[in-house]
């Protein structure tokens, strides 16, 4: 054990996003290497890799899968076929929850109301399947500017709404402060879903200004930009929430480094603003 | 008069940004020429032609100045100093309202609570002479993805929360169809300020992806993108409001367009999607 795994904190997991270009044999070593405990997986590359295979390097590496990214995007037609084999790549992965992105407007369409209906009509179906297969659905609010093309729900207070027609063990939420810490209510919202038991994962990371084309890979690195990542921390924790606190961060420069200088700027930047 | 002058519902009103390379005198020419009653004024240009001078032009070719923009950015170390010049700007251009673009986060700063207390303690400052001056003070919310760099405030209920220890005839909200059609609360935040009369003014723009970098510039002509804007100027009617309904749209494209046709083009989308 070197002197670097006993300084990791165990809650700490690194999502796959973020090192998005490592490979995921060097990722599941490099890990292992630094005593990181946990994953957070994505299914395009599992499936590249292979589910069982994927599930075996972890499980003999002794890390765990803490969430398996993602499922949803319930306006598409295969949506529900889509999910229940993602759910069953999740229990054969051992994650815990799948975490839902919930897919925007359909093409052409104005009608939000509508897809908002969708979500909850999708979540109705795929519930009691995630309970058989013991994974929880984690509802993930995504920041409001992705509303129209990627998720139309954008606030805790909203995930929690539609959480509430299912056992907490079926359907959670996603508390990543990139997408919430604008929002006046989130910590209220947070206060929620700990007393309804629904947090199902915590995610970190920064937000940076200004914003790249397209908005999707600038989020920024653990301390970089204004967010309280510590006060989310507290909050979530004050709210009963004990779990692992996945880092998850798309940009372009991070995704640049290889992944292990990535992966110690990460752990660095966790241990000086999140813990 | 024209057919077009006969054609143009009275409550269209140009803001001046959207067409914001034409000069003000071929502005309001083109303006009057079309039979449009009203304008939104940014102090800007405004400025630089003189305030009195505007005041003068538009008066004289018979327009109503709808709002002038912008006040706000409390955060700056002379913010109060700086909205007083901005409503005595207001009042002798006859706005009836200064638009409150609120600021974002000082530079290095994490608090995000102080930065929405500031607002308010700037609010309380500023109302009263306000009020002096037959000006509204009106907060705007801007949508989520400027909540660091430009506006604290970012809903319409966060608005209305700030607006309410004030006379509403000294502080309202400007309900814009941009920044607001995500929010799932959106018509309940519209009901309660029309049931508070506190609605200063309806701006419409419209959502379309992928956002340009900065994310400043890609307001989407009206029926380019899917905010259900017949929705809301329904919602705004249902709530009481009857006044102006200015076009704001910051769009690089449209900016490249002569300022008549651009005028031209919003005339007629505004007639299909908003009337």
């Amino acid at each position: 054990m070197s002197l670097n795994q006993r300084s990791v904190d165990p809650r700490f997991s690194l999502n796959q996003w973020t090192t998005r270009h490592w490979p995921l044999p060097d990722l599941v070593a490099g890990c292992v290497d630094r005593g990181v405990r946990g994953v957070g997986l994505w299914r395009e590359p599992v499936a590249e890799y292979g589910v069982a295979r994927t599930a075996k390097l972890v499980r003999d590496a002794g890390l765990s899968v803490t969430s398996l990214c993602r499922g949803g995007f319930f306006q598409r037609p295969d949506a529900v076929a889509e999910n229940r084999r993602a759910i069953e790549e999740a229990a054969e992965l051992g994650a815990p929850s799948l975490v839902l992105v919930s897919g925007g407007l359909p093409e052409g369409s104005r009608d939000v109301d509508g897809a908002r209906e969708r979500v909850a009509e999708a979540l109705a179906e795929l519930a009691p399947y995630a309970g058989e297969h013991h994974v929880q659905l984690a509802i993930e609010p995504l920041h409001p500017m992705y509303c129209s093309d990627r998720c139309v729900v954008s606030t805790l207070g909203q995930a929690l709404d539609l959480a509430a027609p299912h056992p907490p063990d079926q359907v959670g939420v996603i508390v990543d402060t990139y997408h919430l810490w604008w929002d006046p209510a989130v910590y209220d919202g947070i206060a929620r879903a700990g007393a309804e038991g629904r947090i199902s994962m915590f995610q970190v990371a920064d937000w940076t200004t200004p914003l790249p084309e397209g908005v999707l890979t600038g989020r920024g690195m653990l301390g970089d930009g204004c967010v309280e990542l510590r006060r989310f921390r507290e909050a979530v924790e004050a709210a009963g929430y004990a779990g692992p606190i996945e880092v998850e961060i798309f940009n372009t420069e991070l995704w640049a480094m290889p992944g292990a200088g990535a992966l110690d700027l990460t752990l660095a930047r966790f241990a000086e603003h999140v813990l």
